[in-house]
């Protein structure tokens, strides 16, 4: 045992296609997560799939999920079953020489596991921040925290990060030798990435420092 | 009966959280497809929810996916079960004066609804060249078609958009008016937006118009 096991694929969280691309470290996974902005929650509501975006937030090797007590796919989530979890970053889109070698370079990240409901207060204060913290560095200490019934109204859920699969895709087309052969043209990659834009101000203050930061930080 | 009928919402599809979010026309649907560059796939495999990232394209009111034959999320998908699928647009991060009421921009569509396996060959082939020209517009034209043993180890599947929700948000945060009143410090906006990058070349041949057309047009 080490205090950074990797991640330990189960049958379903093993990466089956494209394996070559399968990471299994750890830090691999936090890596995709602390990048990434928004995850895609999965839940089986009656028996079908439900598949929405959301806000998330980690600290260690728990993954903090909120929303409205109300909402649908937060419900399902917090009464004990399975969620799947998915956070992507689209880094590139690959042109290969023929059609079939299009792809895109990408960093994945697949969590399967129970979600669990966090009631007790002072952890459900901590989740939030976790949550607040990872879509706007800065903002719990700058403005008000939740009162009772805005906590009231917010379901926290915490998600074990136990297991995962990670897949990376970096770097150019993979073409067959024959079409490479051929020369019959360009290939490579286009990157796509994500960027700040200026602040847009809705309140007669200058605009703080943790917002000016963020925005003219290189981003990942 | 109109050629657009507006989006119907059934029980699944309504939009219940932030219903004044919620946008009815088709056109709307089409737009934030139209933008997107993957989507989120959910199913249900064993019982347990299953959500990957994969690319997609749009022919009119058919979403087509495609994968290779052998992977778990496409054989869940093609067996006539229900998929969800969600494309998400971040625009940008909502910074209010209350951590409660921080928010993000985004446009979202959700597609519920049983997949079809494309199994007709010029479809197939048509359904491709959708999902290729989504990806990356003029490929199909530039690169080699797929061979037959191509074809063979890929499976394409349509979805109807009959069953879908979308949501936008844009504009400030929406703060509580005693928080407005005391004047407690900047709120706003941080836009956030995907760009591409200069075309990094792995053959010894000049950029096509294609590409270099898609790299310094205005991103969506």
């Amino acid at each position: 045992m080490t205090e950074n096991p990797p991640l330990s694929p189960t049958p379903r969280s093993t990466v089956k296609r494209g394996a070559k691309r399968a990471q299994t470290d750890r830090a691999a996974l936090r890596d995709v997560l602390d990048n990434g902005l928004i995850c895609h929650l999965s839940t089986v509501v009656d028996g079908t799939p439900l598949v929405l975006p959301t806000g998330y937030g980690r600290d260690g090797d728990t993954l903090y999920l909120h929303g409205s007590t109300g909402a649908r796919s937060l419900r399902a989530a917090a009464s004990g079953v399975e969620v799947c979890v998915a956070v992507t970053l689209v880094d590139g889109v690959v042109y290969a020489r023929s059609v079939f070698h299009h792809s895109m370079n990408y960093r994945s990240a697949v969590v399967h596991g129970t979600a669990v409901q966090v009631s007790e207060p002072r952890e459900k204060l901590h989740g939030l921040r976790v949550l607040t913290e990872h879509l706007a560095p800065g903002s719990w200490d700058y403005t008000r925290e939740p009162n009772p019934k805005e906590l009231a109204a917010t379901t926290v859920l915490a998600l074990d990060l136990t297991e995962a699969a990670v897949k990376i895709r970096t770097g150019g087309p993979v073409d067959d030798d024959e079409d490479v052969s051929a020369d019959r043209g360009w290939a490579g990659v286009l990157p796509l990435r994500q960027v700040w834009g200026a602040a847009e101000s809705f309140a007669d203050h200058p605009v703080p420092a943790h917002v000016t930061a963020r925005a003219t930080a290189p981003t990942p």
